[in-house]
């Protein structure tokens, strides 16, 4: 199974030019099962469905994307009530690395949270953030996707 | 992702003596998406559901399974319509090698088709079937689960 390391941060403040050459895409994302240590959710990406599983907490975590068609996405999407949340997404590279930036809408408004992946978690660790990261809530539970399509902004956000 | 390497012969005579200690499930199970390299599908096992999917064909291919609750299953099963089958499976050790032993129900009666799965190709290649063990069938496109779901049982089963 595919590991996911990444890093999180919060973003207060969008970085105009480093998303000149950014690629924007709206998600949608509902969670079907939360577990302590595993969530299943469908997202649609456009045209494009996933049903997602990710097992772990914290830097790694396992995970696999499993491609669905819309009609799977429909059926199951009524099932992620309370559960959901949309964002808008800019991928974008700097300094060689693949960042993405996600912008909640919402009830999630105004949060902003900068995500970066790695192959090792030495990598990982080794990163420098940009100027624009502000503080890191990699593995802060608040901060999960399944935790704030349920439970919404922390207060502290 | 997990790889599955496995081989399939048919089997015409239920094997009495080595099944006595089978553990025998009820197994229904549905086809959502079929491609000519991807599947996927969801399966009931009692109060156990899951969605697959497999991709690839041949000795080996990329299996990776996801646990789904009861609510999912009852919400996919009707995408599956045409694409159906059940079957009982029993799960038995021979010459310290589990096997599975898939009897056919319905409009797939009196298919029984013999599975035996392996970590290596080296050790699947090596391994000696046993007498109740018919025809290979591994990789042959029309006893693949998802085929005999839509197709039904080939003519010269």
């Amino acid at each position: 199974m595919p590991i996911e390391i990444e890093r999180k941060f919060l973003v207060e403040k969008l970085p105009v030019t480093e998303l000149q050459n950014a690629v924007l895409g709206e998600i949608e994302q509902g969670y079907l099962i939360q577990e302590p240590d595993r969530e299943v959710r469908i997202r649609g990406k456009g045209v494009l469905f996933f049903l997602t599983e990710k097992k772990g907490a914290g830097l790694s975590r396992d995970e696999h994307e499993i491609a669905i068609n819309v009609q799977m996405f429909d059926a199951l999407w009524p099932m992620t009530g309370g559960m959901q949340l949309e964002k808008a997404r800019s991928t974008f590279m700097l300094d060689s690395h693949q960042l993405e930036l996600d912008v909640y809408h919402g009830a999630l408004k105004p949060l902003m949270i900068l995500e970066a992946e790695f192959l090792t978690e030495e990598q990982a660790l080794a990163w420098s953030p940009p100027w624009f990261a502000g503080s890191e809530v990699t593995g802060d539970k608040q901060y999960k996707n399944a935790q704030l399509a349920k439970a919404g902004k922390p207060d502290n956000g």
